[in-house]
């Protein structure tokens, strides 16, 4: 591929995400407001301007649009993570790498009923358990790298598995905390706490 | 209900159970042996000396056979975490509860093809994954009492939910890795190795 192919090709895989989102965005609001099961692809699509047949050119189905939602959320973390102080200690550093997650949570107005609904859609709640599933190795790779490099490999993996994987069950907890609540409460104080209760955060 | 009809009704209880593990047992060794996909309920009855129609009246249907293995697994943690001394730390309590299932794991051989096949099945897995989340939640409620009284009560439930989540899922992490390696290695020392490194125990 040549350059200019190649910038072709990130412009259009750009585009296309651009379109996912925006349909994403429309089908939140309409799953929320009908619920799941009586939201129709079809409803979806006209909602977004788009005919059925154009709609499925960009996701293979409902499910997937809400796939599609926190579909780079473990990468957005694991980036979050990689841009941290070297020095800073694995657990604070995992705790910080969550904030712009919460901070979407908070901002997103369709956020709380969302996720309720992916709890209670046990479809849905099956597929975000295995996406975090997947977010916990992604972490695990980037965390691995601030772990001390005089540990053999394989005790390094293990270790980072093993906090990535207790950070996003805390993350998990405090969020269905948060949720539990109707989204009342901070959810940045429910996370600092749970992952503090487990090991301390300063300034807890 | 009579103390008479309370004690017959749990032996009923009991021999159901029974049956039920005996079914399962030999489940396991036709799914190891030949694939999940593969076995048929007809096989796993015959091979049980069930009818059919019997084996449904223990079990609703083939996946439910690979529920019952860890129908108590919950119960059983959260059992075990109650009978540790009471001024143990909460993160080495959880440590110690996890046992019993270490346990059960070295030494049923067919646990490691078995969990192996429940990974490698989407449907199974995602199954796994949500009885993970009941466990912890079981689990938690046994830890809250471990917790500082002088702690509110939401504020003691979102701890406990955060240790025992965390603990799952190091727990499970551990697991990942010893059937990655095949069952070679000690999975009580991956357990070890995957909470200490988010929180200290003792001798670690």
């Amino acid at each position: 591929m040549t350059d200019v192919e190649q910038r072709r090709c990130t412009l259009r895989e750009r585009k296309r995400r651009a379109v996912q989102d925006d349909v994403a965005a429309i089908a939140a609001e309409l799953f929320v407001a009908n619920g799941y099961e009586a939201t129709t692809v079809e409803q979806i699509a006209t909602a977004s301007g788009l005919s059925p047949r154009t709609f499925f050119r960009y996701f293979a189905n409902k499910e997937s649009v809400i796939t599609h939602m926190f579909e780079t959320t473990g990468a957005d973390i694991a980036d979050a993570l990689a841009e941290r102080p070297s020095d800073e200690e694995p657990w604070i550093a995992l705790r910080r790498a969550f904030d712009g997650l919460i901070r979407q949570l908070t901002e997103q107005p369709t956020a709380v009923p969302l996720i309720r609904m992916i709890y209670d859609t046990p479809t849905l709640y099956a597929g975000q358990l295995r996406k975090q599933a997947q977010w916990s190795e992604t972490i695990a790779k980037v965390l691995a790298s601030r772990l001390p490099q005089s540990l053999a490999a394989d005790e390094r993996r293990l270790r980072a598995g093993a906090l990535a994987s207790a950070g996003v069950a805390c993350l998990e907890y405090a969020r269905l905390e948060w949720i539990a609540g109707s989204g009342k409460g901070e959810i940045a104080k429910l996370v600092d706490a749970a992952m503090s209760a487990v090991s301390p955060l300063p300034g807890q």
